[in-house]
């Protein structure tokens, strides 16, 4: 490890000025820009470290996926999950520079997709060859890669394209886009997420508006999806759709012990957010259960009639709401919307109608995978300290392609710092992050070659 | 009447005129333009007729108010109520021609504020004109008039200045604003309006919008103002605040008949909006009760949360919405006000605030008081069609003051059409409704002086 970790500090620079030209090709696949220039630029990076790489073509909606090979020497296979694509950087005037030009300020790196997933992939990079370097070219063992360019779209068309190439794809274990460390420097090690089921809501009930005071005799919108809302999750947050519930599975014995290992974030977040509690007053075992295990029912927006200054004494003929609903193994978006469907319609609202806009399945790592304990042990020696690990973040990635149809369980390992903005201005990492996260990395490998 | 309707004729071109000169003082309450201008100019008008007349102050915020007397030959005083203000003209390319120049089309007349209110006022005048010619001078009752400027704006503190002036005012019996016909020529006799409790509601959750991930968690502003207005009103559209029906008189017998001749507005209505049914599925005379008895509770207004194109994943941190409240006799604003805090309270929604943006008192005529028979038969000879009289309209206009203060039963003669477009571009009153609206109030008046 000692050849390792001079390798990287002797490297960084480097390194960083990698990450330059990388964060420099502004790959927004929301705005479809420099899309197929980076994607050859990925291909050029992972063919400098020797691998076999080629950029493949996704279903459409979809863009090209980056995939390479790298042999090692033993019969284990490391998959790497990345992105190439990055949210778009606007609003541009809150940036303290330009977003598509690295700029460093003493620890701290700043651009679009430093953070979220640019930084990650040149962080991986180094460890390999710190890996190559140490032991004169080989690697312990196979490592591929797996680069895709639009998981800020929501990974439109991955599933499929993941089984398309399975046998190419076959893996033992896997890391995914990212990881990091706490506000305290504990490196966060996550097993999975949650998956996502979004929809846009509608109701219309009349061509046009009218005048509020034939409200008594003529159909309200905006009150047919206040109702219609209301009988999807009653204030006791309970959701209410018959059989949302059936396929949710409670945490296993080690699942619990991780969830009352979890640090407390609560006090923190009730200040930072000026809460008076949270929902259903959970604290402490409860809080971390609801968070990780409970799937929610989330109004993202809604919307109908007036809603300017004043009054305008209007029956509102329309009226409409956006809903995520975050959903935990072994919940099946698809499985959801037909239950959503079959709900409004038992319920008396065939009139309100939705489309879905984004399904997404959850994923989670069995904790007692041993690839789990290589994870958390490498961190413990890299970082020092216990890391902390979460049987599954709240939020979504697209992790269930690969643990699904590959079968790898996944793990985090990586960069990110908690003030690391991604998705906002001023996105950044900090360089004895990345030093770490880039030990941790070449820890890992080398852990899984004595295997 | 012979001699009335002669007078009528003969200055007819002379009142349009003079109607023209109104029109084009732009007294639009809401933009304070003109106010001033036209309270004198009316002055001036009802001078010219022989009254003495006074511009008063209302209590601030409030338009002056002009006020004047012509005595009679009789004991009976009636009042007639009016207002000199109107609703903004925009958007003005939407009118065919300047919102502020009367301008002639064959039998229409058009301009802002020549149904609502500036026609009535003048044709009223034009009755009390020709009254007087025949009969050498003189008027079989006194009238009393009362022009307020901000019925546009729901009449602030005319409730106060009535209080004030209720010796001045002191009259037998009322003709409200206005009246009209149906679209089958049938004169309408409205005896009484709906009142208003307006009210914008509030929810706060936290002091920033937050990633929907932790919905399960994070207190939501829009499921918070959801579940708060879902308890208000069920799907069965009975409203559930404690003692909201209390106080609402059912309807009379007398009542029930008016009820039972209203003609039906249904299929029309259907069509014209496509609706699928009204609420609860009334038809014939539960319409029609449900339309003029039974207050309301309607959402105006609802917003929160991400409301653009496409998803986003957040959590509201604010909510709010607009709703009214139309109230029937004897229901009050203020204890309706004072119930809502109530049950939000007791329902556990002391988050959910808000603040009255209007109140106003229902009022309805006892269709038993002779005067009513008054107004319809005078309507039935005039117009040699039988009139369609309602209890009180679905709508909301600031009776209250006069009927319960003053106590004076009140009913509607006028000139409107049910395509005079008050409120709206191209607002217009057709002639033959101005003639017959003029002859049927000269009619009420020599009616009045034989009782």
């Amino acid at each position: 490890m000692t050849d390792i970790s001079s390798y990287i500090d002797a490297h960084l620079d480097e390194a960083i000025s990698q990450l330059g030209e990388y964060v420099a090709l502004e790959s927004v696949g929301a705005q479809g820009k420099a899309i197929l220039e980076t994607a050859q630029y990925v291909k050029q990076l992972l063919s400098e470290v020797g691998a076999k790489v080629e950029v493949l073509e996704k279903e459409q909606p979809g863009h090209p996926v980056v995939v390479g090979e790298l042999p090692g020497d033993s019969a284990t296979t490391l998959l790497l999950y990345n992105h190439y694509d990055v949210q778009p950087a606007e609003p541009f005037d809150l940036w303290s520079s330009p977003p598509f030009e690295l700029r460093r300020d003493g620890d701290l790196l700043f651009g679009r997709g430093i953070s979220d997933n640019k930084g990650h992939l040149i962080s991986r990079l180094l460890a390999i060859k710190a890996l190559q370097d140490a032991s004169g070219g080989t690697l312990p063992v196979t490592i591929k890669f797996l680069i895709e360019g639009d998981e800020e779209l929501g990974s439109p068309k991955l599933e499929e394209f993941v089984k398309k190439h399975k046998e190419r794809l076959a893996s033992d274990v896997s890391l995914h886009e990212g990881g990091g460390v706490n506000p305290t420097g504990r490196p966060l090690v996550s097993l999975g997420v949650k998956g996502i089921f979004a929809v846009q809501m509608r109701v219309r009930t009349a061509v046009r508006d009218s005048h509020s005071s034939i409200g008594v005799t003529v159909p309200n919108a905006a009150w047919r999806l206040v109702w219609a809302l209301a009988s999807l999750k009653d204030a006791d947050e309970r959701i209410r759709i018959g059989g949302f519930y059936d396929d949710v599975k409670p945490p296993t014995e080690q699942e619990e012990l991780l969830l009352r290992e979890l640090p407390s974030e609560e006090e923190n977040l009730l200040e930072r957010l000026q809460l008076s509690d949270f929902v259903c007053g959970v604290r402490g075992y409860d809080y971390q259960r609801r968070l990780i295990f409970e799937p929610t029912c989330t109004i993202n927006g809604i919307s109908g009639g007036y809603e300017g200054k004043g009054m305008k004494t209007v029956l509102p003929a329309e009226a409409s709401a956006k809903l995520d609903f975050r959903l935990v193994p072994d919940q099946d978006p698809n499985d959801i919307a037909v239950k959503l469907r079959k709900h409004l319609d038992s319920e008396g609202f065939e009139d309100v109608r939705f489309t879905t806009a984004e399904g997404e399945f959850p994923a989670r790592t069995d904790a007692s995978h041993p690839f789990v304990e290589v994870v958390r042990s490498t961190a413990r020696e890299v970082y020092g300290q216990e890391p902390i690990t979460t049987p599954n973040a709240p939020s979504t990635q697209p992790l269930h392609p690969m643990m699904s149809i590959l079968g790898v369980p996944m793990a985090s390992a990586g960069i990110s710092n908690p003030d690391g903005r991604a998705h906002a201005p001023d996105e950044n990492i900090r360089i004895p992050d990345f030093i770490s996260g880039t030990r941790h990395v070449a820890a890992i490998i080398e852990r899984l070659g004595e295997a």
